[in-house]
């Protein structure tokens, strides 16, 4: 196993964004590709490291940034403002994911015909906005997402099969929402799975989580079940 | 590999029970023991393919029996009489599956220390109530189970970790059901998790399932996921 990483540029309306892609060199390639979204506070380590897991496993994991490569490390009320603003215009949001997911589906370590994305917090968002474009990948999975609609892709009709795992106590998307988003995926056509974790909060997979304030808490039983139910999700995708 | 099987009796009350042993002669005993609780129909081919499949894997597999010997292979208005009663007196159901949790720990291919039970419909139910009883048991998996609480435990603290497999669809258990379920697993301190597959019905599991009505409906995917979540968390249970 050799694995390498890349950074790759990719621009839009006048933004550069800076994405990792990271890579088994001792696989022949291409490989199936695994995009991973970030969460508020932008690409950084945490998502690096997952697209490095995933490089391990056999798949391409390429970790996008959404904000611009300026704001990459910026501080978190900062980062806070950023994603508002694309909260807000979630069709800017999507033109971005979608490409984020071209430039991964470019390049030549990646097999363009089987790609996959996952995210977490934010990112989860962001995984589900791309399954709701209707855009044809395989599958999207979000850990610990936020689960309100954008508004603009009801009628589309979701080809990526979904799969969201769930702090069922978590602040930030609560049983109303989780119920909300079974009948959003289920109108859409989409293959949609929901996994709620009882006792779990937000950012449950993320082992710096500050939970002072009782929102963010890592769970190291629900970061285990998780992973392991994405990677069982990701072998059923890619026969892998 | 050695698969071999033995029906047990057990008794109380007056009535007569009789349930079948799975076990891999090719291991070293004691195993684990996996308690396998049926549907409405009572005991049956089903149940026993179970068991035996998780000989296979290297546990004890009991196919047990609530409904008593004389009931084995009525016809299904017959096994309705009785699951009704039972659904309406609980305390008599959960003290029937005790004695068979007892009756698996009692035997020598099984090591009392290490159980679990796993059941289908009206065996998730009732799996759920060997929980809700407060009984030390490594775990209990409900596949397609209904969810109306017993009434006869509250306050009892949940030892069991929980998993329940459900068809978002399912007729016999909603949207709303599940999310008390939720409420009521977290006010017993349960370990739990819920996994909800979209667009799928009641008895997804059972390729004889009659679509005809449409509220049992096999589902080949969500059968594969369930199963594959079930095997992942008994060898969370048992390290196996």
């Amino acid at each position: 196993m050799s694995i390498r990483t890349r950074l790759i540029e990719y621009r839009e309306g006048g933004l550069v964004f800076e994405g990792m892609l990271a890579w088994d060199d001792g696989i022949d390639g291409p490989r199936p590709g695994v995009l991973v979204a970030h969460t508020i506070r932008g690409r950084g380590e945490f998502e690096e490291s997952k697209a490095k897991l995933l490089a391990k496993q056999g798949y391409a994991g390429f970790a996008i940034d959404v904000y611009g490569k300026e704001s990459i490390g910026s501080d978190i009320e900062d980062c806070r403002a950023i994603m508002d603003t694309l909260r807000a215009e979630r069709p800017v949001l999507q033109q971005r994911l979608l490409l984020a997911l071209q430039t991964m589906r470019d390049q030549e370590e990646v097999d363009a015909s089987r790609t996959a994305a996952i995210g977490y917090c934010f990112g989860g968002l962001c995984v589900l906005d791309i399954a709701r474009t209707g855009e044809p990948l395989a599958g999207v999975i979000s850990f610990h997402g936020l689960f309100d609609p954008p508004g603009n892709t009801e009628g589309n009709r979701i080809q990526a099969r979904v799969l969201a795992l769930h702090g069922w106590d978590d602040p930030l998307a609560t049983p109303d929402q989780a119920v909300a988003l079974g009948q959003e995926l289920s109108s859409m056509g989409a293959d949609w799975q929901l996994h709620c974790y009882g006792n779990v909060r937000h950012a449950f997979t993320n082992p710096s989580a500050d939970a002072s304030t009782g929102v963010t808490v890592y769970n190291k039983s629900a970061d285990r079940r998780s992973w392991a139910a994405a990677q069982y999700f990701l072998s059923e995708l890619f026969g892998s």
